[in-house]
């Protein structure tokens, strides 16, 4: 099976406490598509402009990644810069050049239309809900957003909720949409307004999915997954994404779309943001194998699972 | 078994946007004696003034706890005033009265000395090793401390640590004792100061036991347990002691001292945590049973646990 992903394609240059890269490739799209991708086919969305070359394509190329729904556009691609020198949970913007994405309009290839999972990256909700109208026809439509979108369009986000299937934000995302500070509260509100499941992300803590009353199977317990006690955080960049990644991954990965399906994917969303941080920009997330990804699982579930 | 407890006894005064409570039984020592009652054996060693009536004490007596090493002092009883109006996540104190709390020396009754188990709540370093020591021949010492005797009694409470087997403490704390920004490095740095075994408590997030090397058991994984997500939350005080209680008293009412039972016990330090919360005070922890107790343990397996 295979899973489309809308949103951003970057160029970063990172600070952190380990060292220093300018212009790796990396966005949320990118993120996403490589940890998905030892998973299931993975078919980008997105714009890039006349800087992304053949080469960095290939990054994506060789973990067979479908990169015919890339745009190519006239000018440069989206750059971001940051540095987690102070605290390494917590990112703070150099600067934020948009670029050829500051006029995104997502176009989904023909070709892509055959596929059963999507995935909306952080990207304005209006977008989101036209690619998730375009793309009704799939078994299941994760998303993510950001506070900026709860802020600034939250009618346009609330109408997008409705469209989603699976929501992943952070625990403060949650509480701005739900406009509510008790977390499992929030969770209860987020799912009236549509997902029927919702993955709250609490970084070096783990996760929590909340399922709506019924949705993929029986009561409304929550459940919660780690994140790996790591010593060496070279460059916690695209943690977020890359557990959404292994998240969807193995979801598409799976024929039962079941709870016991989705806690699953919770452990592997973990497994994948655990791998990211440990090398700057994408670096750990070209050159995995699922003998390494399995392994990595196992270490989440002793670390969490009585005898 | 049997386990002595040594610190606080304290009438509490409690805001929180629940309601408000004036003067009831509190303190680190009831909290943990209350939730170590329904697991083993516990003896109290504190101090009390003339207004800690037969009645308070009752509430100890009443679930078997032996009050006989409480020393009854003129004046007045510990006093605390706090509320969680803004954030129920971080209490904000409105007074303390230290009263005859201020000249605690702990006494242990003879009877106490053939106690195989150990817990110093947070009190002086320098008590904590007075009483470590005359204690020596436990089977197990676990303690507690806070950011006041980690700033102003750094060298005394280096010489505690030495004496503690098993530490529980939060997030800041290790991370203040280990001048460690990194949790897992910070755990490394706090093992190598003594205690065998450090209890992190990520409050909401749950806890996480790091384990020296070949203590309790082979390797230094580490393993963690979750909180249960709370919707109705009326009051956190004493969550951490209560936590303490549930995690000393299980291991205190097992035969072996493994990593397998420690891990039980983070769970049953969680389960007695989300009982505490769930009243003002002490009251949830007065009147349960062990079948409350080990179906709400079930409850935190289920949250962590895959088929």
């Amino acid at each position: 099976m295979s899973i489309v992903v809308v949103g951003s394609l970057a160029f970063d240059s990172i600070a952190t406490p380990s060292g220093r890269v300018n212009d790796v490739l990396g966005g949320a799209t990118t993120y996403f598509a490589l940890a998905a991708s030892y998973f299931t086919q993975v078919r980008i969305v997105g714009v890039v402009g006349e800087d992304f070359t053949a080469e960095h394509e290939g990054i994506l190329k060789k973990r067979g990644v479908d990169t015919r729904g890339i745009e190519h556009s006239k000018g440069k691609t989206f750059r971001w810069g940051g540095q987690y020198l102070d605290n390494l949970n917590e990112a703070k913007t150099d600067f934020t050049e948009l670029n050829v994405f500051e006029s995104f309009q997502p176009h989904i290839p023909a070709e892509y239309k055959d596929s059963e999972f999507l995935f909306l990256a952080n990207i304005h909700p209006i977008l989101q809900a036209q690619v998730a109208r375009e793309m009704n026809g799939v078994r299941l439509t994760g998303g993510d957003t950001m506070n900026y979108w709860i802020n600034s369009t939250p009618k346009e986000l609330v109408e997008t909720l409705k469209l989603v299937n699976v929501l992943l934000i952070n625990d403060t995302e949650a509480k701005m949409i739900a406009r509510e500070s008790n977390l499992p509260r929030a969770a209860q509100k987020v799912l009236a307004m549509g997902p029927k499941a919702l993955v709250i992300k609490h970084g070096e803590y783990g996760a929590t999915i909340f399922f709506r009353e019924g949705a993929f199977g029986v009561g409304r317990h929550p459940f919660r997954a780690p994140a790996l006690p790591i010593e060496e955080v070279q460059d916690p960049t695209g943690a977020g994404d890359s557990f959404a990644g292994g998240f969807m991954g193995y979801i598409a990965s799976q024929e039962d779309l079941n709870r016991e399906v989705l806690k699953r994917a919770l452990f592997y969303g973990g497994v994948m943001g655990s791998f990211a941080v440990e090398r700057f920009g994408t670096e750990r997330l070209q050159s995995l194998n699922r003998e390494e990804i399995d392994a990595r699982f196992q270490i989440f579930r002793e670390l969490t699972h009585l005898e």
